[in-house]
């Protein structure tokens, strides 16, 4: 029987899948979820980011690119770390914490019902179907915590007792952040199959 | 002819739409892109926001809760009010700047494909079909634009000259939301029946 146009779809993001993780390139928080997904018969993941902490090359307007990041990290931060990779630079900068976001395809309304079921019993606010074609829906997963402000224009906008503050309120929400991918993790293996 | 539950969902959402109208409660940035969709056979709205610029009351932790909000504008926001609200305040703040957020509904999988193309037209990259029900389909669709920076703990983290240069990106990037409006009424226009 040939396969279907979700089938082939599923296929094709189930090797892209298994060769990021053979390249140790899936985010560590979201990898129970990305792997238990990837063996269920009826979704896949696509993109997927585990939240992140980071420094932003990027002025006032912040027109942002994927070429404009100055640090990144998928884990909490140390200080030292931070005041290090400020030292070294002499442009201006935002600082930046933002939450996870994961995509997670199916292909029929009913599994579709399922993912939104599955957003509202994990308790995350953020997010929806996205891509809505025949054999391919969607759905955007994505937390709300966040931290965003420049950090650095000509000079420093925040001392640093002040960024001690902000860097511990982004490591907490960080904290946050991963409960949430446990919840969601917890949840799918439940209610996907 | 009994109504269909759609029916029965978009009279009940234009009744609200319209008293909340009548009380000026309706953002006016998003005014025109409402009162055009609650005019529509197929669509209806139901929450919304045109985007904001705000005070919270919240410590470090961020447990924000409605009754939260310390000062709020739907606007740009000047600099002396800014001062003037904070002089009058002695507990812990946050500041923050965030996007517009919209939801429309519609009855059909047929009318929420257009909605998504409505989305992608428009340059709006964050939201989604968040409620998939027989007769009921609701698309959040919301903006980037973010600023969220803890402003005062014990004491200010960010001196006046650096509250001056966030309060006015915060003022640019009301700008750009109040623009991605713009875009998505134009299109609603075009696209919506």
């Amino acid at each position: 029987m040939p396969k279907t146009r979700f089938e082939m779809i599923k296929e094709r993001h189930r090797k892209t899948f298994e060769e990021a993780l053979s390249k140790g390139k899936i985010d560590e928080p979201l990898l129970e979820l990305c792997e238990f997904i990837s063996k269920t018969k009826n979704y896949f993941t696509s993109s997927h980011c585990s939240g992140r902490i980071m420094l932003l090359n990027s002025d006032l307007n912040e027109e942002k690119k994927e070429a404009a990041f100055y640090r990144k990290w998928h884990r909490k931060v140390e200080f030292k770390e931070l005041m290090n990779a400020l030292t070294e630079c002499s442009h201006p900068l935002w600082f930046k914490m933002e939450p996870f976001i994961l995509h997670i395809g199916c292909g029929t309304m009913e599994n579709a019902k399922k993912l939104i079921e599955l957003k509202d019993k994990s308790g995350i606010k953020r997010g929806g179907i996205m891509v809505l074609s025949e054999g391919k829906i969607i759905l955007e997963l994505t937390g709300t915590q966040y931290i965003s402000v420049p950090l650095k224009d000509k000079k420093m906008l925040l001392d640093e007792q002040a960024l001690k503050i902000v860097l511990e309120t982004a490591n907490k929400k960080m904290d946050k952040n991963f409960e949430q991918i446990k919840r969601l993790t917890i949840n799918a293996k439940k209610m996907l199959k």
